[in-house]
């Protein structure tokens, strides 16, 4: 069984993991308003993208809660004021934008005093949520047959149960492999600078029952080499119409060496990751994080004080390096047309 | 001007810079004998194959300070025990080994009472420290032309003044060039699990002032494909007769995505780092380190306890994927032939 990484609090908060304590603390944290959310997500406390917007879309809920008797105009301005300011804590996540999209145009749709739009808000949230369930379960199920028994999978940053509200995106084939009794192995990437893989990926592995090694970023191209690797699987946080993908900084070196090396890989994302506004990786905007994420780790300097640093979080994969998209409609390929 | 890792004190300790305090503290390190010299070889208050030979024979100097006046035979033994003890503080580091040979060898060869033959041996580990630092030049010399004004050098772990006794190996050009008042401009890998890219290549260009920017190891590939690299200088542990050579874990992913983008990658030692008995890469044997150097940084867990790791210390890179070896002798191609 994956770890569940949200979930409602008796009192309708958003109940999360706070990833930043992970792998030494697993603590819940109910975040109660607006405020709270958005720095759960400013702060990294949640990240991966489907998670991103299951929160903001739960988050508005619960940030709203005081307001439900407030007259109906006071109630979809507030939302609108929290939806606008929940949706610039992260730059790049196309999901963030996309669940709060959702939520406003559902309470604009929606008839009635503020109590009733908030009780469609609560519905439209939990269905975000429950629709990425099931959404990680189709990923899943489009990827499982590519691993047979025995099979080694590479995977990048964290693209499972901790960055959804289910069992994953890269993560997901994985999890259903190991289910079914298939023996599955992974090899996770520590993934610097914010090691999302060996503070998260190999946590929430582990915690399932699924057998992982842990590597330095440095060690995936000689171990494709010498042909330990089968299959790379990956998420993504932005897929444009072409194919282009942007996921975690380093995704697009693997994916070079994995075509070096004639290894297959998959990028492994909800169709709602598909931008098709956008025409290819060159629109898609890179955000760039703190220095101090490549000068300190634990609050401790491990290179000199003021050292210029470059720390894009992500970069973009092409899509001829990519050997099939698999998402909840299934593994499908570019390019990509918009969803009437 | 380039730090000088390791020099004679004014009473005739050797005075090293003790890098595992970098690059928080610079502390300079005075020792006085054998068991200070061997325990910081052991301890890795000094590395880098060039460096610790230097180090190892300078301490056989320090520590016969105090035997100048005993008979001969008397001077020779103790040589000969010391040498033997500082020779198994790094079992691999064939430099170690071949200088303190050079010095009984030194030793063994000079006529004369204690006090003559310490005089020889004063001058021989100088020697190999003088011929280090041309040794170095000479490499920067064979490699500076490569870098044009302007230029954007990517490097990967330390190979460096920290690892000479000189302005390094892959660093060489770099000085040169800086020197000369060529603009030059590095891109360090921070280099995992041990970090000393961020630790030493960063803090050594620092001293230096040349301008450098400080990267997670997974960014190189999003800078090849901007068009931000040149070319790639990196060291080597050994290189085998057909131009195979190990270096820090990672080499082979930067070499494999230099080549993808059509970026010259050098490989840059001394030619007594050329192993002419080995033939290719496959019979290069590579160190498995701890698995803490992965779990653990600076004594905190950053991944769950008990985690399986694979942690190579080096791979080895194909001769295919060199540009060119610059090397004390020039700028050289394989297959190489050993020197009479």
């Amino acid at each position: 069984m994956s770890i569940q990484s949200v979930t409602w609090s008796p009192t309708g908060a958003v109940r999360i993991l706070d990833q930043r304590l992970l792998p030494e603390t697993a603590l819940y944290r109910d975040l109660e308003n607006a405020d709270a959310v958005g720095e759960a997500i400013r702060t990294l406390q949640v990240r991966g993208a489907p998670l991103i917007g299951i929160v903001a879309a739960m988050g508005l809920v619960a940030d709203l809660r005081d307001a439900r008797t407030v007259p109906r105009d006071a109630f979809l301005a507030r939302l609108d004021v929290t939806a606008e300011r929940l949706g610039a804590t992260r730059p790049t996540a196309v999901n963030l934008r996309w669940a709060l999209q959702r939520m406003t145009n559902a309470a604009q749709r929606t008839r009635g005093d503020s109590g009733a739009v908030w009780e469609r808000l609560h519905a439209e949230a939990t269905a975000i949520w429950e629709e990425d369930r099931a959404m990680c379960r189709r990923i899943g199920e489009a990827g499982v047959a590519l691993l047979p028994d025995g099979a080694n999978v590479l995977t990048h940053c964290n693209a499972g149960a901790l960055a959804t509200g289910g069992i994953g995106t890269a993560l997901a084939p994985v999890y259903l492999a190991h289910e079914t009794g298939r023996r599955v192995h992974v090899f996770v990437d520590e993934t610097r600078p914010v090691l999302q893989g060996s503070r998260l990926t190999a946590w929430e592995l582990g915690q399932a029952g699924v057998p992982c090694t842990l590597i330095a970023d440095g060690v995936a191209g000689s171990l494709m080499r010498a042909a330990r690797i089968d299959l790379v699987l990956v998420g993504a946080d932005r897929i444009a119409r072409n194919g282009d993908f942007a996921n975690k900084i380093g995704t697009y070196g693997l994916a070079v060496l994995a075509r070096h090396h004639g290894v297959p890989l998959y990028c492994c994302a909800p169709s709602s990751t598909i931008d098709t506004a956008i025409p290819d990786g060159d629109a898609i905007p890179i955000e760039e994080r703190s220095a101090d994420e490549v000068r300190l780790i634990a609050g401790r300097p491990i290179a000199p004080a003021g050292v210029a640093t470059f720390n894009p979080a992500f970069d973009v994969t092409p899509a001829r390096y990519v050997s099939s998209y698999l998402t909840d409609r299934g593994a499908v390929q570019p390019p990509f047309q918009p969803v009437p």
